[in-house]
């Protein structure tokens, strides 16, 4: 026993204890299953004796996203008092079997920042009611020879493992910042800049985020800027139950399949049993189209012009990541159906023009239309149009918000028609619909394109607060008269921004540094910032400070209403420019196969002539998947391994060279495709 | 064998047929069994032997809600073809023992308002494709003695039945209008309103029903004022997931006890069973509080003020009503934390105010603000503040909105609190707390109130459509010239009215006449029609004609801009003060108990002072009830048997008279409190 155990066992000097979350590897497809250590502080606890205890692959400490997610808290912050017997079942829980060796012993136990103190008695109750087996390890032997590399190697590794860790933080990180490099560690770092910049905060029910009110204003200025422009379309709001039948939910087999594994099911109502399963929509094709049937009698009734905002949800097993795949989501759904196939196309390139408006003109985010291809269009329409991001810190692209012509499909499994206005003698018409669909996911696709490693950076046509005012250069020297002049200066730019529609706050915490008050706005992703000091003050003018670039901009109070304006304008349409570019750059044409794996795998799209053939689309993506060699060690990092999807077709085709040919078979080219690794 | 049979079974005449759906007593709390009788046309299908034949009590033709609510059609386009799987076990099936007599038949079955044919193998094998138990009837025998009435009195009855049935028909009810009278067969007349005046459709999922546009565009506005309006106060919008794990639902346990029978389950997804069952949230107490706590950290992050724009399932299995009762309803729910009770019971107030300013301001209805008895308030909190409506047609209250001081119960709860701004070494301050909702429900109040027997009447403020211009006077004798000018003129006005920001729209169908126009519009609760007509286009007018009142305005084009707002304005206004003045003829004071029940039976709520004891309260509540006396032939107009609850303690106190006492009990009067029979 050592003195420090002698000592607790007196209880003159509490034990300290850590308690660490560890990651096996693990298939792309499951879920991972952490594994929490509860150890003296004393206690070497070696990756292979945990991988043997716990009967587990390759152990590594555990990310900050994945502790959120079962955990709720930050990595660092973690104790065995998030424990809670929703967690029996879904981690391996090992104990340092020194720990439990005397009941009166007191142990140090570290709860966020603070410490804690409990006996060992007091700690197996509270084990206890957790429900979860308590696997006791002795780590002081040994592991088996299979699982043990030499301590050399062990050593080794540990050295390589801390020294990457060590590379990918950020020099002068703030307490209060982002402590990860964006392009050393894309997937913490974008976990730090959504809930640090209170974007969104995780939650208790796996997959399942907030939406705070710095995400979800961005929300409702899509809502608003995209409402305005479906209403002249002629398209109106609804809305539809979250419910469906499974009588309903499977009428259409082929939409279904590919919703069937997802879909969440309601059994029970307080203590009843239900007759009948209830299904919550993952889309509402069923859900609204036996209604489209009843409603519409005559040509008259058509278009028929419906958009709900809602949220559906998809039970998803993949591992979630904020905004991107979640398992509820907030999008609209619009649902058309139209007399002529014409009167449905047409609809659908103009909601695809405005899907691109939210991404271009509100999120600063550039996107290239185009239609998807047979394999990855919608199940049951004829066509699928798309807008297809790009994520320069991945080199991946992501699918944006898609249109889709369903074609008479759905009109005629479920009746949507109506008498030939030429004549009851000729044929009925099978209305031509159309769905089309934009989700929470842009927000996350604007957060990965413009922050950086300060933080958020909001586009100002979409930010909560576009400028906020605070006062500066105030210390213990400046006169009580003068601080009162700032101060009031300062809410006098605040209101009279208000007053031309600017959204403007003002931050007059006096508690805190400038530059505290400074990054903590940068985190939040404040566009611009208003500085007012004594020589602003004297020379009637403001400060104005860029969040994207830090470019300065002295403003004369006179020219405020007009110049805050521009220099938010100005911005937005920069951001624009420089993700565009960032895009350009990152889509290469590609013309010979050779080159096409070494291009996607500089983190670029391509662009290639393609034959069009489904099976050679299979062929691109399996011969462009990098083969496991053993060597990965971040299996939620699936796009190195993963292969080329074909993202779409661009609508603008570049002329063909004569007798073109597809980049990868023999066959004689007939588009222009995009390819790329894909969220 | 009849001759009609005799020829059915020669395949020469088809066997007519008939279904009906009766309803049979059934308990307030339970849900009703309806009872599908298929049986010859010609076959007398007595209530005894139905009811005899079925196990069931007294049944009666069902109305047309719970028909829509069961097979999703009217009561009289019923047919055994709306009989699916689902209904095993829901309802009873009857079948005329005479009909499956020859399986070679050939019967006629009314399909809508179409006749289709089958033979009774045919319909043999659909039913049992249904599951559904079949029981077999032999309708010309007597009834068992015990429930047979002698022949004189069922006959008396049934003509007493039809006569009641005839008398709540409208005189000259148009095909597509409504066609009963709102004061004698409410319940109907509202089902019938809602659904042809297209606020809303009933869906296959019982208690869910769809917001078409007319009734969501109401919930927009709605939502556009308000959110204006609290985030003026600070609020700011942000969207909470649905899912609850149970731990968390059953955190607060005062307050979920109220809501725990109709929690709806999820418990599995796709194939898996889910380890944790998910409930959906009732409402958002226990989602957002754990957050609070965590986000809370000093007196700076308070207030807190979030809302959020959702939908909440509670599975009630009470019978539901259109926007009034619902299993899923859209609602926004403010949840705000406060440093001090003053800071929270001020925006109680402010909430409350605009609560009623969404009644009054928006959708016309006049609302008493009060505040509940401890037997009515929020449990879990300090006190409710409500709006108070009141629907006149049936002499009911209806609680409008509520704004609950929560006080620091939840915060104590869920660990909210700060250091204390006066110093570390004082003890922490726990957050005061706020919640308050307003639902889709307000629709509902809205069409009860305005209402009439021509369909929906929809205050301007709100209507999705405000005018529609139509071409009037046209005939075979009017010249293409002439007609050209008069559809130009209507289309004019159209654009004119649309770019002063007046939602006008055009209604240029030529197929129907004026008349059936006028009534389409008037069912759909268009605020005014602008009828264009020849003698307009000469004298360069038009002529607005209100749908409330009928009430005509010969409108000079040059004014069209001005007036139309203006008499837009004028109906909205006298809109409200017609409910008003009913409202407040319907609010009768009552001294002495001797008065209370005869006031409450005539259709009033009550304002009488009261004790303020709780005990006093269950005793008015009980005293008011009718008893049963075995003659109520309808279940689902709960209203007559109902007690009188206490519906609020309103804000507006009139003075006392000296030692005023309660109108029920013995002591001194508190306050002035508003009793009613209430949804």
């Amino acid at each position: 026993m050592s003195l420090e155990q002698n000592l607790a066992e007196l209880s003159l000097t509490p034990l300290p204890t850590k308690t660490l979350v560890f990651k096996p590897k693990t298939a792309k497809t499951a879920t991972p299953v952490p594994i929490v250590v509860f150890a003296l502080q004393s206690t070497q606890t070696p990756s292979p004796l945990i991988a043997q205890a716990a009967g587990a692959k390759e152990p590594r400490l555990a990310k900050d996203d994945l502790v959120q997610e079962f955990f709720n808290v930050a990595a660092k912050e973690v104790s065995i008092y998030n424990l809670n017997k929703d967690l029996d079942g879904k981690i391996k829980f090992l104990v340092d079997q020194n720990i439990f060796n005397d009941e009166k012993a007191t142990l140090e136990i570290n709860v966020g920042s603070e410490k804690k103190t409990a006996t060992v008695a007091e700690i197996k109750t509270f084990l206890e009611s957790t429900s979860i087996e308590i696997i006791s390890v002795d780590f002081s032997v040994a592991p088996a020879p299979a699982a043990a590399p030499d301590a050399a190697t062990v050593a080794a590794k540990k050295a390589a493992a801390k020294k990457e860790k060590e590379a990918t933080k950020i020099e002068d990180a703030k307490l209060i910042g982002i402590t990860v490099d964006k392009t050393k560690d894309f997937s913490t770092w974008y976990s730090q800049v959504v809930t640090k910049g209170e974007m969104l905060d995780y939650y208790d029910v796996s997959g399942c985020y907030i939406l705070r009110p710095n995400s979800y204003h961005v929300w409702e200025q899509i809502q608003d800027w995209f409402n305005l422009r479906i209403k002249r379309l002629g398209v109106k709001n609804s809305y539809f139950p979250m419910f469906v039948s499974a009588k309903v939910l499977e009428k259409e087999k082929d939409h279904i399949e590919g919703f069937a594994p997802e879909v969440a099911w309601v059994t029970r109502a307080g203590s009843s049993e239900l007759e009948e399963h209830i299904a919550i929509r993952p889309t509402s094709e069923t859900v609204m189209y036996p209604y489209y049937a009843k409603w519409i009698r005559s040509h008259r009734d058509l278009p028929l012009r419906l958009n709900q905002w809602n949220s559906v949800v998809r039970w998803e097993f993949k591992h979630p990541q904020p905004f991107l795949r979640t398992r509820e989501f907030l999008w609209q759904e619009g649902h058309t159906a139209h007399l002529t196939r014409e009167g449905a196309t047409e609809e659908v390139d103009q909601i695809l023009d405005l899907y691109a408006g939210i991404y271009e003109e509100l999120l600063a985010v550039p996107v290239v239309k185009g239609t998807k291809t047979e394999n990855e269009k919608f199940a049951g329409g004829d066509y699928t149009t798309t807008c297809e991001g790009f994520i320069a810190a991945t080199g991946r692209g992501i699918q944006g918000a898609t249109s889709h012509h369903l074609g008479t499909n759905f009109s005629k499994m479920f009746n949507i028609s109506v008498e030939n206005p030429e004549g009851a003698d000729k044929d009925p018409i099978f209305a031509y619909q159309n769905s089309w669909g934009l989700s929470t996911r842009v927000i996350g696709v604007m957060v990965m394109t413009h922050s950086d490693n300060k933080g958020l950076v909001l586009p100002p046509r979409v930010a909560q607060y576009q400028v906020a005012v605070m006062p500066v250069g105030l210390n213990s020297k400046t006169s009580d008269e003068q601080k009162k002049a700032i101060n009031e200066g300062a809410e006098k730019i605040e209101k009279r921004l208000l007053a031309v529609d600017v959204r403007a706050t003002g931050d007059y915490r006096d508690n805190i540094t400038s530059g505290w008050k400074f990054a903590d706005w940068e985190l939040k992703g404040l566009p611009v910032r208003l500085e007012f000091g004594p020589k602003d003050l004297e020379k009637e003018q403001v400060t104005a400070v860029r969040r994207d670039d830090g470019s300065k901009y002295v403003v004369k109070l006179a020219d405020l209403e007009t110049r805050i304006p521009q220099i938010l304008e100005q911005m937005q349409t920069e951001l624009l420019e420089r993700a565009r570019k960032d895009f350009d750059a990152h889509r290469v044409v590609v013309e010979e196969w050779k080159d096409f794996v070494p291009t996607l795998n500089a983190k670029n799209v391509i662009l290639s002539p393609w034959c069009g053939v489904a099976e050679c689309e299979d062929d691109i993506k399996d011969s462009s998947a990098k083969k496991d060699n053993g060597e990965e060690e971040e299996v939620d990092e699936k796009a190195p391994s993963m292969g080329a999807k074909s993202l779409c077709i661009p609508k603008l085709q570049p002329p063909f060279k004569p007798n073109q040919k597809c980049v990868k078979c023999d066959l004689k080219a007939k588009y222009w495709c995009m390819f790329g690794r894909s969220y």
